[in-house]
């Protein structure tokens, strides 16, 4: 796979549905160097995940049935977002840990959805069956190919507003973003993975296989509660070498309440998972190391102004 | 008042104690062109306020009784944290209407609070008072040089950001930060003033006098409730010329929520009331005239982390 070529080509594709999200260098944290982050939490549907669902579609013939994505939340949303701009029918199939805020925002969006009891594997087991039935096209949140090289917009983007950091902190569920990031960077700079203690799914495929099934929960459990790594991104972090850490629940949401208690940025757990191996020291840089945070998601629960 | 040198003075003196707040090409909010933002809210304590209080406390011998400020709330919390920051005492008087995650935001940074029954000006006569008995030196909100020049590093930091619009919307209290504007831009670009109809204070100061009184209400009063404009943002409005509208309390919480909807931004309504002009049409961009909206608050009750 070609990813710079893919990458650029989806960049281009995307360009007048998502919103280029800003970039700053920070202070604060108890940290006693800045650090660089990107404020994807801003993007269209509140994660990065618009890019990859705009990929796919723009990149597919989509059937006249529409598409279909099973979805811990965001990126369900995404894809009844990318849907609906682009004028398809989307179903989308979350499961009851989604919470309030997310599914409200899928119906907000117009998307025809369906609460499945249970995880997220009932749920695309659920999007499978559809898929089957309707002839619909499957969007997948994290492993395909269109997927990734539109999360994989994100870095390009940065590398383009300026980026100067030598490692870049990432939280991973099913391995998406990650994965976009690793195949646009080939090496360039360091990527560390951020995983929640209770949702170790990359940390633990990268010692017992790629096939291996973790049991996943915590408070960033629908956004970053993968119980299975994507194939892509097992093999990028296995072919290029990453860093792994994890972080606490009570680390996770100690960065959450930094980051609005002094920047007055409000996200969900996983958008500040990253941040938390910083603070609580998960990962320390080196000496003169410069590193930075990107910010994947804001849709919190219960949402500040329902 | 040589106010670009002031200015320029300012932000050296600054740099050290505050955000660089990041800026952003913004799509969305039923709009059909895209607009420039600032996302001052980002600022230390939550509101450009900080930029005033580091520029008056840097710029001046402070007494070993420390500050004494009233305040609406914003102001109080950067003074405090300005002070606490340099190693001074902190006496902030604030009006009950200034509200709980206000009030709990200065309590938490530390300074000796005094909450006052009945408005702003209440506070104001307590903290005069304060100062006659102690000798502590007043922080004035927004009608003194210092904090006009210090609020005037917005807007200079804007512009070395690369702000390209050819009209730029602020909200308007007492008038510090759109004086700092005025101030630096020298008619460089049009400013436009942004006011609640329940706060029209510089729009009433316009045509009846800078001494008018006004009564003020509504849902950003705690921010934008100045009863009387201060001198210095008039003069400069009058020097200058300037456009003012206001908006209505339904205005600003539709362009308060679909910050929050459409990009994750969540700020108080005093931080949506500039977007809220366009949002309602009550200022209306000529065709291919470039705009920019200052965010410039995020202290919103209730705390959604509390």
């Amino acid at each position: 796979m070609d990813w710079k070529t893919q990458i650029t080509a989806a960049d281009a594709r995307i360009a007048p549905y998502i919103q280029r999200t800003p970039v700053m260098q920070a202070q604060g944290f108890g940290l006693d160097y800045p650090i660089e982050m990107k404020l994807e939490h801003m993007q269209y549907t509140g994660s990065f995940k618009a890019r990859g669902a705009f990929n796919t579609l723009l990149s597919s013939d989509v059937p006249a049935a529409g598409v279909v994505a099973a979805s811990g939340g965001n990126h369900g949303a995404a894809a009844a977002f990318a849907a609906s701009t682009l004028g398809h029918h989307a179903k989308i199939f979350v499961p009851e840990t989604a919470g309030p805020s997310k599914i409200a925002l899928i119906e907000r969006l117009g998307a025809d959805l369906t609460v499945v009891q249970g995880v997220y594997a009932n749920a695309l087991s659920q999007a499978q069956a559809y898929e089957r039935e309707t002839g619909a096209m499957q969007i997948h949140a994290y492993d395909a190919p269109a997927t990734v090289a539109g999360q994989g917009t994100c870095m390009a983007e940065w590398e383009a507003q300026g980026i100067e950091a030598d490692t870049v902190l990432i939280a991973v569920g099913g391995g998406g973003l990650i994965a976009g990031a690793l195949a646009w960077l080939q090496g360039a700079r360091k990527i560390v993975a951020v995983e929640p203690v209770l949702a170790p799914t990359l940390t633990r495929a990268l010692v017992d296989g790629p096939e291996t099934v973790v049991d996943v929960s915590g408070i960033a459990a629908n956004a970053l509660g993968a119980s299975k790594i994507g194939q892509i991104c097992y093999d990028l972090a296995v072919g290029q070498g990453i860093d792994t850490v994890t972080v606490s629940d009570e680390s996770i949401a100690t960065a959450q309440l930094a980051l609005w208690q002094e920047r007055r940025i409000l996200v969900e757990p996983a958008g500040a998972t990253a941040l938390a191996a910083l603070m609580s020291g998960a990962y320390c840089p080196a000496a003169g190391e410069r590193v930075a945070v990107l910010v994947c998601g804001a849709n919190i629960a219960p949402d500040p102004l329902a």
